[in-house]
């Protein structure tokens, strides 16, 4: 289908044609740097150039590139059973997961809703919220969210988000939210303070948060003790807690979850990312008994009519098993724990450095504040990008803040590499 | 990581336990049946029993279930490339399918935006004609849709739906929409006299609409020249055309897309389902020059800054341009043009039936009401599907209303066998 010419132009130059990559103004954006291959750790360009992909391709890939164990059942599965309709129908690969996610998903955790990304995942927390207090015949239509939280690009997604950067044309169409600061340890009190005056104020339906660090927000984190207190005075207020785990689920926090730092247990957890270990899309938004329960009903408008035509896909189903059984395999633990470990010694190091601010590790993620005024999307921000990708690193600074989400299987010699180039970049910048 | 309790229970009853299905009251639903395997236009369950898949497995598998065709494709790419970030990296299983799409889109398609399901597609339709006006500086909020139109499960996508159907919980939170009956032939002067009517009262953004065929409102079809002098009269008032083409795309209608058949060309088109041939979900938003330049600037805020992680998936790339590749082979119109004669035929043998109301065929698309008082979810409906399923055929009415979206490649035989079952069933029912 392809004619001569199309193909002597290199891939670069094609791009542009047709293609409107996400989150870019291509005005003002340099040119998409093609990736021929990706194997473990390693991303590959078409001249053959090596990069580290030091942030598992957006928190995706943490069981390395093109993984043998998950791609060969993947293979298998396609062989066999590619896609059913999921309502009147189920499969294995959709049952054998939900078995071994109940297993490994916080305390409370009891049914699975499938859906096919981050946003639709917190869609349906969201969803659940409000249908759980509509079933029961409350009058609660307004949700709470952290400032600068994060939770996605769909209508609902987007009204939850603070951080919602560029949206001056929706937002006129959000929904209603209600704003809570992130608790720090020192303004836990005046948090709870500002939470009880918001319960007094409004019929808050559901909270919705990023348990212990907030990603898009530039992996600010907050204070665990702080968290858990807000938890409690939601739920003494029969508030839904939807814990949007899509960044922070499957082992970055150093446990399955973040939820598992946290006394609280929340009510819903929306889950995608490294569910299918960047293979291929999911999303799944799980919850309690209690909230299937003000669902299940002879009354069929009690019902969630949600339903996307993928749902379940045995192909991402399989993907998402073989991860979980990697997850908890103790190789993946144990390379976990050595990740953390060796990012409590680098963050050592770091805050000596007078160019460093608030360098900070939970898990797999290390982050810290380059000291240089920049904005979110600017130039500095795009030349250390390119710093970082001429040495060989892929690294995504989000403004001055310089992180890492490293595959698990990463290598140390590997990851010693990724931490001297970012060493390196504190003596250009 | 089973015990060895939950191997010897059966896996409808495993279903049971962890598993909430889309668009399922559960209480009052029979089980899920447990499906095995699937080959060609057959699904097979855990008792070896074989199904004629009727309706492609939602409008997807249209080239028959684990095409190696398409599984080979996919099966060498996750070799290769599984995924990285879409947003300043680029890959050739984008590109190549960019350029396939550009070459059998309608007219005047030049940008593609990919994403993951039908309700993504649908809410970056909708946000670029919001923002696109916004852009420019116009102050229009309002979106145009169809009465009984569906577009997604999402906040904005079930805004613009008129089939929402028990979403009482979610209402108070839609975006602002406008809505004009379906032109049918009779009524085509009096849908422009409303037309007009709304745009001279309110602000109207973008029209979005399901091209010819309405699916979720049970395959009702409407006019093609009531629909193509909507379109112009929104053309001149500068709305931003919207055709969502997730059910209706790649072949349904006999041509590539519905909006083949009218004159007018759309602004922005929605895909998915088919798109990627049943194989696993990805979502594409393509526009015209015009709706892109409004975003191209050096005001990085004019930009779209929408993303989502699993964006361009190389996988669902490879797929989606093997299917490419079949829908465009001689082979596949051929079986195309089969099945729409096919249909013809027997739709007019089903007019004769005093049973049967409104039997009509659009491409492989072929629908009629049974003349029976029923619910769309209620018992009735729930016997016919069985008493298909019971003959060995997949077909999943809505309400009274029975369809068939089959396979390209279904075989004569297996049409026909189709056929003599709706037949059978007009003697029961």
């Amino acid at each position: 289908m392809r004619d001569i010419r199309t193909v002597n132009e290199n891939l670069a130059d094609r791009d542009k044609k047709h293609l409107w990559h996400p989150l870019t103004q291509h005005k003002i954006s340099p040119d998409m740097l093609p990736i021929k291959s990706a194997k473990g750790s390693i991303l590959i360009d078409e001249e053959g150039k090596e990069y580290i992909d030091a942030i598992s391709s957006w928190y995706t890939a943490v069981y390395g590139h093109c993984n043998s164990y998950i791609t060969n059942r993947v293979a298998k599965q396609m062989q066999v059973l590619d896609q059913v309709v999921f309502s009147g129908f189920t499969h294995k690969p959709a049952i054998e997961l939900s078995e071994a996610l109940i297993k490994i998903l916080p305390e409370g955790q009891q049914k699975l809703f499938f859906n096919d990304n981050g946003s639709t995942a917190t869609e349906i927390g969201i969803k659940m919220a409000l249908q759980y207090h509509h079933n029961l015949g409350n009058d609660r239509k307004v949700m709470l969210a952290f400032e600068e939280g994060f939770h996605g690009d769909t209508f609902g997604a987007m009204s939850v988000s603070g951080l919602s950067v560029y949206n001056g044309a929706f937002e006129d169409h959000f929904i209603r939210v209600e704003r809570l600061p992130v608790p720090n340890g020192k303004n836990n009190e005046q948090v709870i303070a500002i939470l009880k005056d918001l319960i007094s104020k409004h019929s808050i339906a559901g909270f919705i948060y990023e348990p212990l660090v907030q990603g898009a927000a530039a992996m600010k984190f907050h204070d665990a003790q702080g968290l858990n207190e807000i938890l409690k005075v939601c739920r003494q207020n029969d508030i839904i807690l939807v814990a949007d785990e899509v960044m922070t689920g499957f082992g970055k926090t150093g446990k399955y979850f973040a939820s598992d730092h946290i006394e609280e247990k929340p009510d819903v957890i929306c889950m995608s990312k490294a569910l299918t270990a960047g293979l291929l899309p999911m999303g799944l938004t799980s919850c309690s008994q209690k909230i299937y329960d003000a669902f299940y009903s002879d009354d069929i408008a009690k019902g969630l009519f949600h339903g996307h035509t993928y749902t379940a896909n045995p192909l991402a189903c399989s993907a998402a098993l073989a991860a979980v059984e990697l997850l908890v395999s103790d190789e993946i633990q144990e390379k976990i724990q050595q990740i953390c470990n060796a990012n409590k010694k680098f963050v050592k190091m770091l805050r000596s450095n007078p160019k460093v601010g608030n360098a900070r590790s939970k898990g797999v993620i290390m982050a810290f504040e380059l000291d240089v005024k920049m904005e979110r999307y600017g130039n500095l921000r795009n030349e250390i990008f390119k710093f970082f990708m001429d040495k060989g690193v892929f690294l995504r600074p989000l403004g001055n803040t310089i992180y890492i989400v490293p595959p698990y299987t990463i290598s140390e010699e590997e990851l010693q590499k990724v931490y001297a180039v970012i060493e390196d970049s504190l003596t250009v910048f």
